[in-house]
């Protein structure tokens, strides 16, 4: 509907003219940047293939979603999955693309667990003959899949479930059966509503001298709803366990069985097995090999959220170099304001978290080489001597890198203020989704134990035989340190690229033989040392990222090429990454000795310098990650800073709350005018109980 | 519907008996420690009232609100808003009722500016005529009011907002426009669908030589929607802004004037006005007391901080009690699963936090105090010395308080891991709901300024006279700070308690120091010094919360009163979150020479002590807080513990998704089982679309 404000315009200066000025005034060479960032796997080409796909389809369309009830996010949520299912089959996707849509679309849905932890297990796991009938059923998505693992009582304890699959000798079947309410199955993706077959995970039970004992957990195949009407099967209880933090368009589920029997060929057989004649158990063979593949998860999840971190950035460096609040104290006379990120308080929340962006991509790139190095040792050599260090770097930085993510996502959202709150910044959904990620994967307080028990027993090894040979990567810090741990030090971390990287590894150092001594010469108990453990974990980690940062931009020529000039903010970006992050940390350098608090007065004062050394170009820096308008979904960070009229267009033309005009006066229980008082009664009170229009009645609620 | 699941129970043991246990186990005064946490104003007994009223109406049942659309929410708000006013009526309410109706219902809805903004502007804006005027329609809700000063464009630079008032001689009227879109009214509760008038701020323009002139914002009210049909009138253009973080019963709203007149008496005119007949601006006399009521909404928001942490930390401390999850590391054989609040990398999440509940609330105590103490010395004597220091106080205190309980839901929420992420945790609406008041009443990045400010006032007067007779409270410890500022300290944080207040004194006076050197001797740029300015304000605020935990238990009886055994764990819980926050920034204690490293080293060890002393009493310390279930609407944090058959319940009974069957075959774009293609197809195009069930027709969407 027409009215006067559609000649009106924001007050200037215009997002858009801001935007060019700040690109035109930094010579950033952001094609070179983004093609350095992004060329692994085609990533840009096939990013600009995808988008064309899906951005005109409908269903995709994301500008309504803040407004849906949950149950409908799941309707569409399914309408979408089988969408993209039918598009890679049109457009003959491969893998990658198919990984590329579901980024873009920005939504985990209820074909998620398919082609991944489903899959995975049949390949995995199966012996040859399960894998002959499953596994073309699988392709052919002839059966829809989910995994069944976590529990309403156990999590990170995979030991500890409580379901079961108890062996019966006269039947030869396993019977499942979930003896306790929190053996329910609980989270499984795509088991709520969708899927009709699960791997279950079940604590196996075989008779040994007249009792069952378990052989602990294992992976099972059960067929668990009808083919044709979709529903449970007799013997099973399942269903969706509600709202979550983000995900509404995937059916999380929960699941129960009663004493529900399947053959002896459920049991995934690959690795172990039960002889169906004696009913004893084939012990498995040494499962090593799944180290390498955790290690290649964790390295995507860390390229993830660099992309995650990367679009908070994005969508804040945009809009804060765009809004203007408050001249300049010191100014006389009627300055202009200045733009937000002019000032320092908020230099400070983004800036270092730009830097952030790109020191989780070099740390993310050679996490993929130690992978891909790792395996090439194994598969040639038999070589698993690097096995250890891989998947204890891994851990660390997993739980590390998440954290930076969804901590810096809030961070991000809060300096924008005001608008930064609206549905209208693209961070409220974004924020939602990333959050499971510092819980799920290994938990960020729980995993990092495997990080120090691996420093611990390699500084054991150091402290046992100081002129060890060094096998592994720490060795020759842990060596350096042994040799030197009575000397205080104070790190040229100022001046000297290499004394910043040289500071960090010192604090690792100290933090591991502190635990090596606490845990091995004085025998203390784990437990009361976790706190410790959890901040070894993190100086390690944080050492890492530093180390990997200053090899990609120093220590040799940059792959693929970069100018000089975007070379040389890449090298403020590496400082300020690094001196940030001691700062944040700072008292445990002192403690560590490997910095006097003479040299740390001199830190603040250092970072403020680099980040008025980034600002001129963090406009231009955060195009290069290339994040498409369609994925930002933000007002606030669109292309072409044209801020305030989308804010506006989207609240004042869609808005479905708008459309509807409502009786304001108190004495009336009338809500929508024209409704009526007993209408509305009845309506609002269905609504608060959740006894209305979810109810199935040969279709669904809201009909055209 | 019955299944077999009606027979299951959880695996032993049951939460209710874990509870019991932590309870018995513990030899804290529960009743004394809530009598003397929440007796001011009678906040118990109201708080049983109130509930006992609310609680059995069907519409303020909380259950499904996670399940609903947006629009929806601001149906229900709206309902729930009328029926609060007609009980309000029935019982006869007084105002702290209502605002514990509020408090409980925990919903920001839709009347909410009446009371508050609407009112007080009503109430301390108008000169006599206008009183008599609106405030009888104001208070027999004849009228729905609302308080527009924020604008697309301006937040918190006021003078800046773009609307304006311009006076026309001719008419005698004003002439009130938005000349851009970023002149747009945004955010204002209460406007988007809801209020028929409104307060608006806009720029009163005023002819002057010719040419009009800005005398800056001021105040009107305005008709903004006819009284019987609820549209907006003529030459205004209104609407809801759509979705944001939390508050979906409330409508926040847009709104844009085209040249539309309001008469002379619109202008709010008790301090200033225009002279009708000359058209000439009527200065304001000083509106110093507004300092004075700003404190006392300030001491509100750190009351309601606490409230709103303590619901947090009680869903914690209750849920980790009861959740186990892997056995001693160092245990030999078969050891039964740990509680996860027995992990110190689980307390040191949680048991700072709980001791940060009462850390606020003597410090909102104090805040009442100064307020009432500085209200009575105004009024009684026309004594204005202490506003300064009162206003500077509540500055640096909103932003730290409002922080450390935004930041602590989060942390509590994450702590409890998987299910800390679930519906069923009652952590996401809190957060949402939370997480504006970092942002709203003054950023809390920006407000710190003026915190800061007063310091280095204070600074300069002690500097240039250190032998100044003292008048504000800060004098003493700045004139001993200056005496002595050569001189390295290391306070003896771990023996001595009114040592670790000295040393906090000692770290706010450095920086004062510094920042007085900076800007006063040095005359260095404010915008430059943005982030030590931040930085002290939160040194100030840290300082004031310690001192005020300190007065409360150590320095005077406890009012009320505690018994020895209950008043031994708060001085425990004063250490632990005195050391804890010096601990998170030590660097600061180190820089300023308030701390040696070497016992710095000492502080970690001790929080660990101090934490496994207040571990047992953790369920006690926050059944305390008396927060209500039907307030935590948490499976995880109700009274009894009874969590995993709570949250099956919700999910098995509850959930409006598990009531449809889907299709989940890919080749079909069928989603609900029996709809058919064709329908869900345009169903689902028109939900992404948002072009579906929100259009008015004489009722609304989902009849009955």
């Amino acid at each position: 509907m027409a009215d006067f404000t559609d000649k009106l315009r924001p007050a200037e200066p215009q997002g858009s003219s801001i935007l060019s000025q700040e690109r035109e005034g930094s010579n950033v060479n952001v094609d070179q940047l983004a093609n350095h960032l992004l060329s692994r796997n085609d990533f840009l080409k096939r990013q600009k293939k995808i988008l064309s796909i899906l951005e005109p389809i409908p269903i995709f369309c994301k500008k309504n979603q803040l407004n849906m009830a949950r149950p409908d996010r799941y309707h569409l949520g399914l309408a979408r999955a089988k969408t993209l299912r039918r598009l890679s089959l049109k457009h003959g996707w491969n893998r990658d693309d198919y990984i590329m849509a579901d980024y873009l679309m920005d939504e985990m849905g209820p074909y998620a667990l398919q082609a991944t932890m489903f899959a995975t297990s049949i390949r995995e796991q199966c012996n040859d003959e399960q894998k002959a009938y499953w596994e073309p059923k699988v392709e052919n998505w002839e059966i829809i899949g989910c995994y069944g693992q976590t529990e309403l009582g156990h999590g990170s304890n995979v030991k500890g479930i409580e379901c079961q699959a108890r062996w019966d000798p006269k039947t030869k079947e396993f019977i499942i059966h979930s003896p306790t309410i929190t053996a329910s199955k609980w989270w499984n993706g795509a088991l709520g509503r969708t899927a009709n077959h699960a791997i279950v995970v079940a604590q196996l039970l075989l008779p040994e001298n007249g009792k069952y004992k378990s052989q602990g957990p294992h992976q099972f195949i059960v067929q668990i709803r009808d083919m044709k009407t979709n529903k449970p099967l007799g013997g099973i209880v399942i269903g969706d366990i509600g709202p979550k933090y983000g995900y509404p368009g995937m059916d999380n589920g929960y699941m129960l069985f009663d004493q529900f029997r399947v053959p002896h060929s459920a049991l995934l057989s690959k690795y172990s097995g039960v002889d169906s004649e004696h009913g004893t158990y084939m012990k498995p063979d040494n499962p090593a090999l799944v180290y390498g593949s955790l290690t290649f998860v964790r390295a995507q999840i860390i390229m993830q959220a660099r992309l995650v971190l990367a679009r908070a950035v994005t969508i804040a460096a945009r809009y804060l170099s765009i809004r203007r609040q408050f001249s300049d104290r010191d100014s006389k006379g009627a300055a202009p304001e200045q733009a937000v990120l002019n000032y320092p308080t908020v230099q400070i929340r983004i800036l270092p978290l730009l830097a952030t962006t790109f020191a989780l991509h070099y740390t993310g790139e050679a996490m993929y080489k130690l992978y891909y190095g790792t395996r090439e040792a194994i598969e040639k050599k038999g070589d698993l001597s690097r096995l250890a260090e891989m998947h204890a770097a891994s851990s660390g930085l997993k739980s590390l890198c998440t954290t930076l993510a969804a901590d810096g996502i809030e961070t991000c959202r809060r300096a924008m203020g005001g608008h930064g709150f609206g549905g209208g910044s693209g961070m409220i959904a974004l924020n939602n989704e990333y959050l499971s990620k510092p819980t799920v994967e290994g938990d960020n307080w729980m995993i990092t134990q495997q990080t120090a028990a691996y420093l611990i027993k390699r500084m054991t090894e150091v402290a046992k035989n100081p002129s060890l040979k060094p096998t592994e990567s720490v060795d020759v810090q842990f060596l350096d340190f042994v040799a030197n741990k009575s000397r205080a030090r104070d790190y040229d971390i100022l001046s000297s690229e290499t004394e910043l990287v040289e500071a960090f590894k010192h604090r690792a150092s100290y933090l591991s033989y502190q635990a090596y001594h606490t845990r091995v010469v004085e025998k203390k108990p784990w437990t009361s040392m976790m706190l410790s453990l959890h901040r070894l974990s993190r100086a390690h980690s944080e050492s890492l990222l530093v180390l990997n940062f200053y090899n990609a931009v120093f220590a040799s020529t940059p792959d693929p090429p970069l100018d000089d000039k975007t070379l040389a903010i890449m090298r403020i970006l590496f400082r300020l990454f690094a001196l940030f992050t001691l700062d944040t940390s700072a008292s445990e350098f002192l403690l560590s000795k490997a910095l006097s608090v003479e040299r740390l007065a001199m830190v603040t004062p250092a970072i403020e310098e680099l980040m008025a050394q980034v600002r001129p170009h963090a406009v231009k820096l955060v195009d290069a990650w290339s994040v498409p308008d369609y994925l930002l979904e933000s007002a606030l960070g669109s292309y072409d800073g044209d801020v305030y009229n989308r804010l506006f267009h989207k609240a004042h033309k869609e808005n479905p709350l708008n459309m509807l005009t409502f009786n304001p006066d108190w004495k009336s229980e009338e809500i929508v005018m024209g409704e009526g008082e007993e209408n509305a009664r009845r309506r609002l009170e269905a609504l608060a109980l959740g006894t209305t229009g979810h109810e199935q009645s040969g279709g669904p609620r809201s009909k055209l």
